[in-house]
């Protein structure tokens, strides 16, 4: 039985994280082996890239071009030389943000050009789609409030995205309702200010329903 | 008036260093500011890129994918941080390889997908091309020497394009061909056997017509 591609998407605040480690957690008390990924990195390669990313020469600018096929470089070395094997052997591989996050943030955010973005992602990504996308929505105040909670916590340098305007994540939002309109057989909405055991239950019996599709061929 | 932007394109053998050195300096001699380029490179990011090509972590296979992401990342930042405010200011940027080198070796030499290569030059390069292409052409048996006299005078470790067969090259060789025959008026082939000085004259030819047309707007 090959395994399930399953990634998580959608702003910040709507708790990816834990429900990632929740769904991987009852996954493996089933005796199934997971897999846990995160963009960039998951390969040695991805995580230079993803250092690049993050601490490139200060005063210089990264172009969002750069950034957006950095990103996609990652991926294209994390699908053939992590997931593919994986979902080869059987694994189940849960992905904290896949490409869709690509399509939201640098394609509908920044606003380059879409049909582009949507080739290099292919081009990155071949044959390998997500079997389910589950996109845990919040209002647009809670992944603001979010944002800000992180700031003051980490007392740090607020990362890019972080500066960009209010503008900006309301076109992100508004690209991950067109994706999830798109393909409504893999991108499922949750409403992620249902509590965390109810999200929880919610991802559950669409992981189920995949499961059992697999185990009967 | 704004600058031009020159490629030099082929496979090895065909001394395009030299024409690049011997063009530059023609260009200085008569008063133009001149910026020489490579890739990988040419910006900080691009060098970290560069790197990580060359270095990246062994025993690890880097996916031609990946490789090809990578490459034009190094050249989104490029042309955004130094061939376009180069253009503007009236330079002339003079670049050994450019996009037509990854249509060859990774699009027609490892026969990667050909409309998504180019979509991924595309959405690197934006509205920026080179204003003419020049194909040093040399025999494939001249550039088979060339590859193995350099592999002797190196005695390092082969790299990874001179490790392919001869069918690859051969492949390569096509590419170029089938580019030039695509867009004739930015690509021009030079008979690269001639010596060294017919071989710049040929260039100077082309360069200064481009140079008289934008004199004359």
């Amino acid at each position: 039985m090959p395994g399930l591609f399953i990634t998580f998407e959608g702003t910040e605040g709507g708790g990816k994280s834990t429900q990632v480690a929740l769904l991987a957690e009852r996954l493996r008390q089933l005796g199934h082996r997971v897999r846990v990924l995160r963009e960039p990195g998951g390969t040695p390669i991805g995580e230079e890239i993803r250092h690049l990313l993050k601490h490139h020469p200060a005063n210089v600018a990264m172009m969002p071009e750069a950034e957006l096929l950095l990103m996609n470089a990652s991926r294209a070395q994390l699908v053939r030389e992590v997931i593919r094997p994986a979902l080869t052997a059987g694994d189940m591989v849960l992905c904290d943000r896949f490409y869709d996050s690509t399509t939201a943030y640098q394609g509908h955010g920044r606003q380059l050009n879409l049909a582009l973005v949507q080739s290099v992602i292919q081009f990155a990504v071949g044959h390998t789609h997500p079997h389910l996308t589950l996109l845990l929505r919040v209002p647009t105040e809670v992944s603001e409030a979010r944002r800000r909670a992180r700031q003051v916590a980490t007392a740090g340098p607020r990362d890019r995205f972080e500066e960009a305007d209010r503008e900006f994540f309301r076109r992100v939002e508004h690209g991950f309702d067109l994706i999830a309109e798109a393909e409504p057989e893999r991108v499922k909405i949750l409403d992620a200010t249902q509590s965390i055991e109810a999200v929880h239950d919610g991802i559950w019996r669409l992981v189920e329903a995949h499961l059992s599709r697999l185990r009967d061929g």
